[in-house]
């Protein structure tokens, strides 16, 4: 038997640790996008990326939680203010052991499922950032966080993990790859579409210019971050550890995870040539990516040989997505849109292939997920655009944002390669 | 209700899971401080922060540890060799089922808390290296962490989370803003004024020589390390997990972490213009650490709200003091003394502000805590400089340490710009 | 008391949380093999790690877990395909609650074990994957990865920790000084002898050439992420944390564990000098792994000032093995034969001498695996040869994988300085 206070220490301990390494997850994004950028802007990338998970937090926390799971209704939940302990645990953490009852009650503490809660947020934010590295101004890319942490994102978390209307449909999507990953995706591609390609990326021949990444060991460090945080997303997404079955659930799901991961690399990786050319280390990561993407609609009900199969496909979805963007002359810096939107997108559906459930449903959470998202976020990249301007200079950009907006390099000591500008 | 063994295990699985990533913070402040350093000495201040982890862990084992925590009376503990799992757990591990019931009622296992407290200390001397970067003596470090490490640090430990008289005065430091960072950043100010600047950095003109850091992502990636490690450092620092109200406060505790955290970062780099001259990303990473220093005091009685503030004062109070260091011509390489030492003073004062308590105590705390450690280390400072010296040869330091002390470079292959030597 | 159900869940969840930092580690052997090779092969090194713990948990899914674990005789377990949770825990997960019971018997939930078992086969490989950089063909090192992660390793770990011959016999290696490191360090040992040393590595002359690491910080950083890791290697091996017993155990274990890699880096460090002619930053790290290796046969039995005279020992072997290779002409890039088959073979003796224990069956054990691994690895680096090739081309090799084989540049950016080739 685990008596009730046990099982809220369990519930609340998993919390805690999983959430911990889901804010890890925040340092991978950022090696991931410093080392894909081109060595002028790799400063500002991390700026970037330490900023939006600081605002995050602080939005998640002054307005973003309220909106997204307290009394939600069908469409959003609370307007207000700051987000806190219950009465009960103050009262507890007071002195007055009466209170305990109650607060067992709530299965776990209240601050450990915020905290958890935040650093998925964080993960929504990071994925814009990469799309739209080398160009976005630093300013205009927090305001933009700040609407997506605070407002965008809760509102879908309230539709679905908040108990509205998607959820009450039956939607399913167990870790997020619609509600964390589809909503980064979506809103970075409509900062795409709003800011426009890189300066010279595409040329007037139709051909695209490469555009080497600093450093390949910087990515792919960020590639193992952001799946040995994954464990903490997925697994954590369990939101309890005080039974037998939640136990068994979570190592199921950790299980999964690892398997989308490796299915999608090694797919990725091997298709790579055929779709992408060439034996492509970048298209290998982002696969892993797209596999590991693609399993976290559905960790806990799928079984083990279709997280191969899952993860796999994601894989290949994400780097034809890669070759598909570019043909269309979207300039995805990191192909974030096609490991997070199209591999989530995947995912989403699968996981009513694999173990049964509603394509239907599945299908509409997807479109309006991503409609609402979209939308929002075009109307915000565009309202951003025509007040303070989303885009750096020309001279900004062919000098490279560290120098130009932060006055410091990257690498100041190291002898860089004059580029050869052909824009 | 948790039965006496449950919450053994808990209290024990808790100060090894925290403590190893308290561990981790040795490899954050190892990035830290290899990407701040110029490139010529990248390679020895890696060696120097996997030696004082090394250093650090075993002064800890044979000395510092029975210093700090057995039979503490007012001012230090137990003057003996070694230490070890207690008679009762040996004999619990060799068979003797009966054993159990005098283990458990310890509450945690005896080396669990060994280990939790060791990377504490490993913490504070991390602070030291990196102020000290760039003209230290390899060897002339190790010998002053090895004092710090088995003699200074714990006789503070003692004082107050050993029971000594500043705990029985009262006086509140929860993580240790005082008693880790204070101790760390005096020893590190009292080799700053031994040790002196680096060759050139302030000009005759009075005017002070940019010396740019080798690697932004890397000190990006070292914040990131530290920010992560340091849910362990305060979420660890409850010391119990093995009841309800507990595991409320570590989830406050974690939240109130990350808050500081984010608030430092922002106000530290808003105010980086007026007060630093530029939108500054270093000032805003150690304005993150600041905040992250300042929270450390209270974490776990100061409500969310104040944890914005208390941060995000913490982040402004560091961002002020490098400049001030840089007015009073003091050379701390990455920061250390206005991170640890200045935001710990406000983070300690500011406890009492934010949750009550007897503000006298806990200046008392900050002015003893300082005048020992800073007289001790000066002492010891100049006890190495008059015996060994401390401080390489212009030679040396013209040349890097890493050539010069190692043959080797930390970039070998990599063209660097010859250095514009104005010294 | 702690009840089944409770005993249960503290197993699980330390699997999934050990394992998950075990998972880190693969990140570590990157870290450290990118930054050790040239920056000319940095890339595919990156590629052949994240490869290898790709394959490497798709084949133990596949073949590798039924072989060691299932139904193990004397020399192997259950040849068939897949592995899975139990009937009993897909019937709890399905809803029937009465089959709890039967789960809860098995002591820890199916796949966590799974999980924990499969992030050490990774282990194994990623030590091949570091002493064979810079020259071994992408997809011949795939097809040995799978073969040694598929077979040679679940057939060493059925002998042992499956219950077979070797572990009937009393061997003793607690989280496998030699089960791991020794079988991927003689898997290792053997590919060096067929492939060879690097292209001029040796010159005619009885000189060796340097080879300088491309980057030393994040070689730092990989030996960091390594000693981070081992507490999940080592802490997880108790296997089980559901027992006051088992959580001191636990602490025991992370605390020699630390001893030993601290032991191992200043023992390695003050002695490479006399061993290796200078103070050897690269010798100090590998003494830490050396150490660390060492400790990890017995580090639940010996007594903590053994485990610094282990760790000590097992730096010093690990340096004057590096420096026996050099002089035999066996070209290891990163000194993974010494710290991980030399100090293996230390460390899985000394645990007879330190904690008791039959030391001819220890030396039984060392010498077994030793020829099963080393022969069967050899033959497959000889079929290899014979057919696919294991060695790229001079050619090849001169202008550096990276860009020969992925058409890419690491650092594609910076300028690099022209080799001075005299091979």
């Amino acid at each position: 038997m685990v008596s009730d206070e046990v099982r809220f220490i369990f519930n609340t301990f998993s919390f805690l640790i999983w959430g911990g390494l889901v804010m890890w997850m925040a340092a991978g994004f950022t090696m991931l996008e410093s080392g894909s950028v081109r060595t002028k802007n790799a400063s500002v990338i991390c700026l970037k990326n330490v900023g939006l998970y600081s605002v995050a937090g602080i939005a998640f926390y002054l307005i973003g939680y309220n909106l997204m799971y307290v009394d939600v209704g069908s469409v959003i939940g609370s307007v207000r203010f700051l987000y806190g302990p219950s009465a009960d645990e103050i009262a507890l953490l007071g002195g007055n052991a009466e209170a305990e009852a109650a607060v067992v009650a709530n299965g776990y503490s209240v601050m450990s499922d915020w905290f958890f809660q935040m650093v998925f947020v964080a993960t929504a934010a990071s994925i814009v950032s990469g799309a739209l590295a080398e160009r976005v101004k630093l300013w205009s890319f927090f305001a933009f966080t700040l609407v997506l942490t605070a407002v965008i994102y809760p509102v879908v978390g309230a539709w679905t993990w908040g108990g509205g209307w998607l959820s009450q449909l039956g939607f399913q999507d167990f870790a997020g790859s619609t509600i964390v990953h589809g909503t980064g995706g979506w809103a970075a591609l409509a900062g795409l579409l709003v800011v426009g390609p890189r300066r010279g990326k595409f040329r007037k021949d139709g051909t695209v210019r490469a555009t080497p990444p600093s450093s390949i060991p910087t990515v792919t460090l960020g590639v193992f971050i952001l799946w040995f945080g994954w464990f903490g997303f997925n697994g954590g997404s369990v939101l309890a550890l005080g039974s037998v079955a939640e136990a068994v659930s979570m190592s199921n799901v950790l299980v999964n995870t690892n398997l989308g991961g490796a299915a999608g690399f090694i797919a990725a990786l091997a298709l790579s040539r055929p779709i992408l050319g060439r034996v492509d280390l970048l298209g290998g990561l982002n696969g892993a990516l797209g596999g590991l993407v693609a399993i976290t609609a559905g960790p806990d009900i799928v079984q083990h040989p279709w997280a191969l199969v899952i993860g796999a496909i994601g894989g290949i979805v994400c780097i034809a997505a890669m070759r598909l963007l570019e043909q269309l002359r979207v300039d995805d810096v990191v192909g974030a849109v096609p490991a997070h939107l199209f591999a989530g997108v995947w995912g989403t559906l699968a996981v009513s292939i694999a173990a049964g459930g509603n394509i239907g449903v599945q299908l509409l959470g997807v479109v309006s997920v991503g409609a609402f998202v979209f939308v929002l976020s075009w109307l915000l990249w565009m309202g951003l655009e025509k007040t303070v301007g989303v885009r750096v200079s020309d001279r900004v950009e062919q000098l490279g944002q560290d120098v130009a907006e932060l006055g410091m390099e990257a690498y100041p000591e190291f002898v860089i390669m004059p580029e050869d500008d052909e824009a």
